[in-house]
């Protein structure tokens, strides 16, 4: 092969040729044939190929093509071999001849191909993880929509804090994941550039037409720089954060759910289809699923971590450790993020809530001090640091359970400020026991990003935009990528019509 | 305190609260000042804090933030105290009497303060990350400008590959560094959003103004969700992404330089006062400023995976773990990435190229192959593999130094071409000589990105519109925080005078 | 300075010397200091140095150890400097003249010493960072001795799963965190080795003594290759790698612990001075402690990545990125881990177990299952699969609370396994009242390392024989660093002896 | 299936089901055969099952590990199901009826089995990844030894340091390759403990015979405590750790080798065989296996963040997020560091040195002006800064190439230290034209582990001796691994003549 005087060595091909030209048959064929195709019509179009040639070239394309779509492995791929792209040229050679067959590989290289399959490659992730990640927000802004009204301790520290609701949770949560999509879709904007004409990474001396390229691609850009084309894959980077975002936020869900959904809070419950049991524990209902939806969602982080190391030092320049090797992992950690999503939309759009089960734990939780603390300042004027000081000394003195009455509570907070030489406050009952009771909380907690019902409505409405956003994005991606096939087909019918014409 | 009948013991004091208070009054007090003073201001504005109690905090504020501003250490921190947020209320509460000095944290807590506190530290992170980053853009530009004319070979796999230039590798890694800049931009979208109001994550039932706190600490919005404004610092993972891509950017950067100005490359040379010598070895010039600037370019790296292993399986509410442990390491790590851009750019700048020993390295180094192979594509119709392959033949038969006469070329070629039964072609030694001339060859690489001058200037113009985007943007945020300075300014002279008038 | 014409420029000085000097003069220079008297005795042992030129440096050695010793700056360190190192040299020469202060820099580079410098820095780390995992250790054995027999339920899956003890539950992490020790240590004896005589990675053609310098320093033995004496810092990953799992086994522990001491359990309880309250919540006693456990647990996760990434690449030789930046980081990565046990060892310490709780808890969390199907094997002769799934059919009728009567489940569970066709068998009402016993449970849970307190007992005996042999193994650290200092100070004792006589 | 009154959810089934069981029949059902036959004859034994119900279940047995040797799928496996092992119990019990078949589970649990599969198989990996690293070390030992006068610059900070040799080189990354091989071989020691009888956590009240377990499976040691058996698999961190050092070794040599086999050094070169060229740069030999082995190398340290991220804050007890997720992407990262260990040995085999290139490149590359030095010192008595000094001056004041005569030197030098006012010294030519031979000052690095080539072979047979003591320990546990083996099939032996008799 060229300056080669040898094929491969055997254990090279079989480390690295065979298990390479597996792996690319499905992953990198299918986006080798779209560039080729694109290239094609390029270099007919400026002239660079004959019109007979260019339909020729096209004809072999079409059929492997249509046998690659039909799963079938289209040409001979036995060693000792060189990996697909050889073989590939080979194939059209063998069926063209030489003057034809080898007449594609103009102004272009490996490198800039290579470059080009992984960014079509990371747009398609990008889609799938972004429809997954649009799906987990539907379940979850529609519990959440449910739920406005299901009063609920929220915790800080793991110790009851404040009354709250679970769509309150949830709308925080999903606050969360929905900036995760931004930044999906960001990454989006930084892959959608087309490196085709960069070549080796030099560019080229032929007069390529290189938007050209871009748009038979569904690419909306060209990238300037060849050196640039070939040597980055810096999005991965920015793909790969944003997956280990998400990924971390899935492990917040996770962890909180299965809080929840142990026997200690009982709050939420899964079906039997849902969870599995133990091979000794007859009692055992356990949620497993959220400790593979954590395991899996931290992989984004390490395939991240993969990347940045495969790639420090390198040169700024075509590298099989760029290229290759910091590339590779990504793709399985992505699909591992997908299968968290799926996993994590199922269990929320099949999570059985005990409502009944929130109030009695907020019975003896003391919850509400903070509002008995507020109502002190809101209706008798007292400074804030001398209400909850007082209420502190209550909670102090106060059996836990079964909890205080509002009569006792406000005789002996009355008594307590008394002592502390608070000018005298006469409490009211009716006022101490509204206040004490966890609902109302919710409902006056109408502020600051608070649980109240319209309150999250709102918060929910604001996410229901962010939704709508990355929804309608995909779309136009996907309508973009669409056009590009026609465009193709449209461009290569012109060559055939063309060809047979001359 | 409160509820607590103990001080914190002796270890705890010892090990968090006395090395954490050093910390806080350099890092967080100033911000703590800032955000005091917006929520007294909306407060008094709401009607929840009287004209003349917000005159008497503010004056206090005033004193505190002078002093602060002197480097001074504000108020009394002996032990066994329980961290700067209580011995600072303390303070008010000490010199205003408990009515007065008590009353500031209604409708807050330190959770959405401690959120708010980290969000204006990131933003000035940034902005001054984004200030260095420019610096370095700046310095990169003008060095490729100077040496788009600078012929050099362009390397792949650290073999000599195509005729390129020096300002056409700067262009190309200039490009990827402006997109870390443009991702640390965007990060700075989502840091800019005031958590203020959210309290301790259940919002509150008093009628607070979150627009209006926002506007006084320079935020251009607030996050919806109460739960989501004291548990998430996402943000942080997205800043220290980009960070951690610019520092790849830079250790490739750094590794090419190191390459090409050591012994076997000398392309190019550091002044006297950027290199060190060695204690033993009296002939050394080290470049050694490149290995700390790699070295401090994978820091950032190393904070995300902290950032990301802290935050893993956290309840999704206010945390310590994910509120001061995720965030502290990431301070250093923007320090020391500040540092390997301030380092890289002085070494640009300083950055002695050696053209003559560029072009000596081109000697022999057979990088105009491919120009060949392309010259019988365009001059002599050949198929591209045919093409190749015949140089490839040539290049195993030629002599390697010194490199062959054109005549020479041509006449060994034309052989190689005959015996592959090309039809015959007879090669113009005018041509092929100009063809074999690396600086021929860079100019007409004109297409697909590559090194021609013309087409690396249109390059840098693209990256300089980048770079004058950041800087605007970034001048932006500067005005919009110094407006902010000036509205709180505005409202507490009101707040003061209407004190006097009351 | 030698070859170098010009101070370093002065935004290195400003960014590198100077930060790096302040540093160095706390940490580098007790070691520096260590080294320097070692070489010195040595060369004159070997007849390199003349007694009275050593005795001369010996004495400003003396000096400078002192001055050091009390804390202060033993010489001038204004800038623009080129580092420690120099700075110190300058001292001797300025201080004894060129020809005896410039002496002593010979079959030596800094390259070495820097290398030597971080193992006596790896040592001590290593020492205190298991003198206080030893300390945590002996908490964790003394409350588990107490509570063989503190029956609590053990968890999988977030869900109650058999009746265990929290002294089972404290002897298990205890192995964990002893087998941690013992990597500890082990990485300790990749340290031990002397680095000097390497000079810059080409030995000397000085005939030195190295194993005379190791045993100076205190080292077991010397490094046998140059390159790998300077190259190499691959003993951290392994120190690192020891910590994070250290870090990881006291995430576990710090999470069941706050889960254990949630509200939602209380089984444990911490006293005030280890809790914190909330400036809002009156009510708040938060566990914040485990939080920052967790969090400066995975710093040496995050300072591994930092040392694996630093050190990728490099080339194996004496590098800055391997020297300098790998190691950087990793210090307060220890520092912290060391905090996190002493934080752990006193939280251990003064928890309070609820007993009561415990059992409570017990109550209707259906954790004897297992040990009715054990029971319907071992007294009925069922096949275990049987016997889980009659019990499963069991869980599934019954009411969950108050919990059935023994005499209802015999009752019913005969009913199920006569509805399966199995041999009708006749339970025992006092068997399975024993059966359903949480504390019987445990009691016979005396086989595959259970909880029975015998085993406990056993289990702890073990761990505690790793402990005891990891205090021997320091105690012989120790032993030897101080014996190699009295055998520096013999040594100098001699040499001064020796040039008084000459 | 017990308490679960429905099949899985199909999507549940479709995520993790039915990939795990394609994984499971490949890579846990050999482990799980082992484990069942040593259960089975340990119950046995202990009379805990009738000879005919062990002999009836062995029979089973026999057949399914036949199977499975000849590739087969050995039962139904079609969904839904719940993965491995309860099919693998139906097919018991459908085979043998349900009180035999479904007999065996008594005493254990999923949790242990599963933990003892992952140490088996994690045993099988490191005796596989010991091998490879053997390998690597012969053919690099071989490689040294054959070039341990083959004389050659080595570089500091990439510039040309001192004259030194191939062999010296080799041998020294040799010395950190070995280490990390003695920290695999560590590693095996914490994982070569049996798990099983600790059931789900909490041990067993059958009296099993655990250390009998533990000899039929190979292992030397039980793990003590249940609950550590089943919730730590801390071994892998060390493993991922030891590899991960050993990757970051090759990615040292990996990059050195690539410096010098690159068109700047030409000091090695590789076949063609194991070089590839470029499709459009006709010229191009790539040395881009060590791109790909450096890109393998670091995918442990990626697996060992995942694996430490996995388990970070998990409950200490069985947890899918440790013993699955933690896990699984550990194996491919084991594979990745063997191949790259494979391709690195192979590289090496085949290197050809280039002997006249590296004289070549030492020429004008100044690397004995320590040497010239050091003369100044042990023949003149010059202080060493002295005569550092002096030499740098003189190299300042040399042309570079080519290089000045002994002559020219000598006398610059001795006018140098005139002028620094040093007494009088008489340079002699011969001795500085030897002194500034690189091969000379090789043979005079005999001391501080230099170059010298017996200084070489002594560091060799070190690295001989580490390299045995591997072999040696492997073979050893290989042999016990098989002696297991046999114990087993005797043990059947036994238990089938029992059931044929009784």
């Amino acid at each position: 092969m060229g300056i080669l005087s040898l094929p491969p060595h055997p254990l090279l091909f079989e480390l690295q040729y065979e298990p390479g030209m597996r792996q690319d048959l499905q992953t990198v064929l299918p986006y080798l044939l779209r560039i080729d195709a694109a290239h094609i019509l390029m270099l007919s179009g400026q002239g660079l190929l004959a019109p007979t040639a260019a339909a020729g070239l096209l004809d072999v394309h079409g059929e492997l093509e249509s046998r690659t779509l039909r799963g079938e492995i289209p040409f001979e791929t036995a060693g000792p071999h060189r990996g697909l792209f050889w073989l590939y040229e080979q194939h059209y050679i063998h069926r063209l001849g030489r003057e034809v067959g080898g007449a594609v590989h103009v102004a272009r290289s490996r490198n800039d191909i290579n470059a080009t399959v992984a960014r079509l490659r990371a747009r398609d992730e990008l889609i799938r993880l972004l429809d997954r990640l649009g799906d987990l927000l539907d379940a979850l802004m529609a519990r959440a929509a449910e739920n406005t009204e299901t009063v609920m301790s929220c915790f800080t520290h793991y110790q009851p804090a404040q009354p709250s609701t679970l769509g309150h949770y949830l709308a925080g949560i999903g606050a969360e994941l929905g900036r995760t999509g931004e930044w999906l879709a960001a990454a989006f904007d930084a892959v959608d550039r087309s490196p085709m004409g960069a070549a080796a990474g030099a560019g080229t001396s032929f007069p390529v037409d290189r938007e050209l390229v871009a748009r038979y691609l569904g690419f909306s850009r060209v990238i300037e720089n060849a050196a640039d084309a070939v040597a980055s894959r810096d999005y991965l980077i920015q793909m790969l954060s944003a997956a280990a975002a998400m990924g971390i936020a899935l492990t917040r869900l996770g962890h909180d759910l299965q809080q929840w959904s142990s026997h200690a809070y009982r709050f939420v419950r899964w079906p039997d289809d849902l969870v599995s049991t133990s091979s000794i524990m007859p009692q055992k209902r356990n949620a497993f699923v959220l400790e593979n939806i954590r395991g899996l969602a931290v992989r984004p982080s390490a395939a991240l971590v993969n990347c940045l190391m495969a790639m420090k030092s390198t040169p700024f320049s075509n590298s099989v450790e760029v290229g290759t090797e910091a590339v590779a992992p990504a793709w399985p950690a992505f699909a591992a993020a997908g299968d968290a999503l799926r996993l994590m939309a199922l269990l929320l759009r099949h999570m059985e809530v005990d409502r009944g089960q929130m109030l009695a734990f907020l019975d003896g939780a003391e919850t509400t001090m903070t509002a008995l603390a507020d109502h002190l300042v809101a209706r008798h004027g007292l400074a804030f640091r001398t209400a909850h000081d007082a209420v502190a000394s209550l909670v102090r003195e106060l059996p836990k359970a079964p909890l205080a009455t509002a009569a006792v509570v406000a005789t002996r907070l009355q008594a307590i400020l008394a002592a502390a030489a608070v000018p005298p406050i006469s409490l009211d009952r009716q006022a101490v026991e509204e206040t004490l009771d966890p609902a109302r909380s919710v409902m006056s907690a109408r502020h600051g990003g608070g649980p109240a019902p319209a309150a999250v409505r709102r918060q929910l409405d604001g996410l229901g935009e962010i939704r709508a956003r990355l929804k309608e994005q995909v779309a136009g991606w996907r309508r973009r990528h669409d056009e590009a096939d026609v465009l193709r087909q449209q461009a290569a019918a012109a060559i055939r019509g063309q060809a047979l014409r001359s």
